[in-house]
């Protein structure tokens, strides 16, 4: 398993940084983040470095997934949550802070005060249907 | 494939309700979100009705992020995205407003001021130690 050198979470999966650590399997490790966003907020990552999902193996982040659906299903019982986000930061420009990818499991409470202060875009014209056409002929 | 009545997503899969598609197999669709945060937002979902992936069946959830793995290449491709996010909202609580599990794959620039306005949480003592205990029990 290649760790990359300077990989916060390549020193962690190789216990080199301490982690509270709530999963492991050869392929995959779960811990608490850090700086949950709410008490409970956990990452699931595969071991072997990748940076997004793009560049990440199909097989593998079908596993991530599959242990994602398990462990949250674990953090909403423990902390007792409402709800929960499952996000994946995947470059800089996305917010993503560690270059290796890792799903966030982030329990929400009702009126928790979270939200995404997001404006949304419109589409002008037959802009959607053209974006739309482009994504398909390229699939 | 039982569609659930007065679910918005059910009657698109069944072309009720128009959308701007970008793939479709028989268990998945994608379309492009009426409301872009940034354009190019698609979402990706599974046929069979479920709300969140608790109860989506683990296979399915495989097959979907296989698809969004694919497509999101693609929109980055389209759009000339710097990076994007994947969000998976999970329950009202967590902001999801269609109760048809569905995946956010999010073109993301350089700078496009879209950030998640989220103060952190911090541990006291043992605290994040035994939260992580009890999740690593209940797994």
């Amino acid at each position: 398993m290649a760790a990359v050198k300077d990989c916060l979470f390549c020193k962690i999966i190789k216990g080199e940084i301490p982690c509270n650590k709530v999963y492991e399997d050869k392929d995959t490790i779960a811990f608490l983040d850090i700086h949950p966003i709410n008490k409970g907020h956990a990452l699931v990552l595969p071991k072997k470095h990748s940076e997004t999902i793009l560049d990440t193996d199909v097989k593998q982040l079908e596993k991530v997934m599959a242990i994602v659906k398990k462990i949250a299903g674990v953090v909403v019982k423990t902390v007792k949550a409402d709800g929960f986000e499952i996000c994946i930061n995947n470059k800089k420009a996305a917010g993503q802070v560690v270059p290796h990818l890792h799903v966030h499991i982030i329990p929400r409470f009702n009126n928790d005060g979270l939200r995404y202060d997001w404006a949304t875009k419109e589409y002008k014209g037959n802009e959607a249907k053209e974006i739309a056409g482009k994504i398909k002929n390229l699939l």
